[in-house]
């Protein structure tokens, strides 16, 4: 038996006064736990009062300032001896004042919004543990649930019982591993040689997304140098989604011209309209043409925890790789973004260049089938956030963001004075409004934050996205907003 | 005046039991802010008790298990149902009794160690902004400290006033983005034409690195589909360090056989020795053959803070772009890294592809300067840790390190019974032993956690890095430890 004990449901160790002990358990604590206990003690209020901020519904999401007005809130100029301990709790005060509460249900501009508090609770761990997940050996715990979670994930997308993937740092990340992962799959001579090797073959690659799809698939096709021009994007049809007899004519096209189409990019809720594209149309094309067949989930991906929405997903198990991000519809913090294949040996095999360093032949050392070196135990977040919610209530948040999405636009629907963009069905609302100027007058209001959003051959409008926590009311208040600044503007000389 | 009142210095908010306020206060307090609360509370003692843990010199660094022992000690499997907040807390506790504990002094295994309370105050403070820092606008404050550390650190190596960089997730993802960054700023076309194009103008790329230097340069040269066969290893001399002479060579044979060198990469810190390349003498041939010049700093780079290490990082101010990991050195928490360029508009330039529904014109939007598109606000950490060490707190730390390597390449020197490998003066010491067997034993007892490494030519050895944390007591101990089971082992049958 070794010593451990658990944690002993105690209470806090004393409290401290200037950094010092004040009762005679001083010696009870090194001098790094006095500190970490000062200060877990004095963050604690202030992270409470924030999130209570956040749900009073008339507190701002944000003070707006400009980057010279913050300048003078707040002093950035980084010192050459330290403020200690007493000199950061004003900067702390100041970085809460002025940032966006994201916990605020009116913060309704980007696709995620804040965490929850076992997401708070997950990042501390994280932060107590600095837990670097490149190898087992100095990671068991954390690689163990990055296994589990992506395994679980790969099964509930039908990719069967070797399902295995790997954290990234964001969506992005996912998606230009899986580029990266297919080329050297498909093509490993290009892993050693000079590509010019490739160009002697013929090997003109290219790829194929959405004309919705997210511009990491740009950049992707930029950073492996085959360049933005080869990432050709397929026409969409009205709700977004890819047409797919377009995607076998762009194919047969880039054949024609010669080229090597390799990989296939399908969208499960697009940045814009949150489509979902036909996984299993897109399927059979992938495999009639031999492409590595990738689908970015990064936003809506989530969306396989709900029985509802189920249908959305059908399809997914015929693809090679697949994107989700927990941190947008699931609350994880920011960043929690996984890859998943069929089989994790995949990566190792594709991307490996074993250094001899760090990689000592353990298959549980995930770190060599990834782009960095270093890498966050963000697996943890999602594994502790499905086993508080379980796969149900995450699948009860799904089902929420729909239903408010559903509210919003049937509310919509009912005011002459706006007009919905595209047809709905799915978790963003999109409407157009004199945009570009209410835009800027709400964020500026604090009232809400929102943001706009463009798409070939449509005026500018407003894109919302509907996070689980926000309410009716927060609706219903956001289109009264919008439609007193709307009437105070003379549209005609507007946007 | 806006209603915001700085948080007033009370106790922390009323206890709560179940999930519930146990008394009047509980309509004060909504439902999450109630539940942070209850979570706070509890996992504070938890947190002061593994970090006190870490500090006891009789505590284990790791209970070391496989991962099939481990998955009989903690259920990994994720249920359908929730747990709720009471299930979580036994996770949470075999979490930290499994994992390395990496306060302690002993975790001598990477080049990181654990963080300190103000990093953990810095992960808590990002978790509860959930801040993505791809806009100004949602991230105000972090990007204004993005945008000051990444000057400072400029101005210290000698960019100059217009100096910027980018957060970036991890060393070799700043690495990556340095070298896209190059090719794209040297090939502009290639960021959008296919690269048939740069080959028809024949443009074979290649790059240049230590044969010591990180892997993650590999990494690089093969994501860009240059291929690994072009990234090529320049000879070092007897410290690990670039022979100049032979750089020069290098470059002339790859012009020889009709290809554009346009990248080298030189290290500060490397990974296995820790040498510090000839920065001037690389600068002066980078600019004589025109190629992009980038310095990694990610283990080392953090000693421009010291003004006894300075006559090592002479020559940085010629580098195009450098990169930094405060989280090695410094201690700030897993991860923060930093790409830093004279002139932040570069990156923009360089990798932007302008998502309109995202980037809406603000020069503050760094975003688009990277490859990813959602950021972590990692900045938040390197800038509160400045402000409460100040440079020259962090300075004391990174003489601290070397002060511990001589001490502890010293004490060897003393001992007939060990060889050092390679000549000293940096931040690891390496040296022989019976390196394999010894190192499995050492890790297995949870006495010490530490870590072999290969060089080619050379037999495998031991590659300690010297944390500040360390103790000169630990030193003596690990000697000890490492010579009392090396004279049980039968030094002609094994390694």
């Amino acid at each position: 038996m070794d010593q451990y004990q658990p944690t002993p449901p105690r209470s806090p160790p004393p409290a401290l006064v200037d950094g010092h002990a004040s009762n005679g358990e001083k010696e009870e604590l090194c001098q790094e736990a006095a500190e970490l206990d000062a200060i877990l003690r004095r963050i604690h209020t202030m992270a409470v009062a924030f999130v209570q901020e956040g749900k009073q519904s008339k507190s701002p999401v944000v003070r707006a300032l400009s980057p010279s007005e913050l300048a003078e809130q707040i002093d950035f100029m980084l010192p050459e001896g330290g403020l200690g301990l007493e000199g950061i709790w004003p900067l702390v005060d100041s970085t809460l004042k002025y940032s966006v509460n994201s916990w605020n249900p009116r913060f309704m501009d980007k696709l995620y919004a804040s965490t929850n508090p076992i997401g708070v609770l997950s990042e501390l761990l994280l932060a107590i543990l600095n837990v670097n997940v490149h190898v087992y050996h100095v990671s068991p715990v954390v690689t163990m649930m990055e296994i589990q979670v992506c395994k679980q994930i790969g099964q509930l997308i039908g990719f069967g019982s070797h399902a295995g993937g790997l954290v990234c740092p964001g969506g992005s990340a996912s998606n230009l591993l899986s580029v990266i992962t297919a080329r050297n799959v498909k093509f490993p001579h290009i892993k050693q040689a000079s590509s010019q090797e490739g160009y002697r073959r013929g090997e003109v690659l290219t790829m194929f997304t959405s004309a919705h799809g997210h511009y990491s698939v740009d950049k992707a096709g930029m950073a492996i140098g085959i360049g933005t021009n080869q990432v050709v994007k397929v026409p969409c049809d009205e709700y977004g989604r890819i047409i797919p007899s377009e995607l076998e004519r762009c194919i047969q096209e880039s054949l024609h011209r010669g080229e090597t189409p390799f990989y296939v990019n399908a969208t499960a809720g697009t940045t814009v309209m949150a489509a979902f594209d036909p996984f299993e149309a897109i399927g059979a094309i992938a495999r009639r043409y031999n492409l590595w067949y990738h689908v970015d989930g990064s936003y809506g991906g989530s969306i396989i925890f709900s029985e509802h929405a189920a249908s959305m997903a059908s399809g997914l198990a015929m693809a090679d790789s697949f994107t989700i991000n927990p941190h947008k519809m699931l609350g994880v913090p920011l960043q929690c973004s996984l890859l998943i294949v069929h089989n994790q040996q995949v990566l190792c095999e594709a991307n490996a260049v074993k250094a001899g360093y760090l990689f000592h032949g353990n298959i549980y050392d995930l770190g060599d089938g990834g782009i960095g070196c270093g890498r966050r135990g963000d697996a943890l977040k999602m594994f502790l956030a499905w086993k508080y919610y379980g796969a149900k209530g995450f699948g009860r948040r799904i089902d929420r963001s729909f239903e408010l999405a559903r509210y919003f636009a049937n509310a919509l629907g009912h005011r002459s004075d706006f007009c919905l963009v595209g047809p709905n069905g799915t978790i963003n609302v999109c409407f157009c409004r004199v945009t570009r100027t209410i835009h800027a007058r709400v964020n500026h209001s604090g009232e809400f934050q929102i943001d706009h959003a463009p798409l070939p051959g449509k005026p500018l409008f407003f894109r919302i996205p509907m996070h689980p926590a926000i309410h009716e009311r927060d609706i219903d208040a956001l289109i009264d907003t919008i439609s007193r600044i709307g009437t105070t503007i003379d549209e005609g000389s507007l946007d």
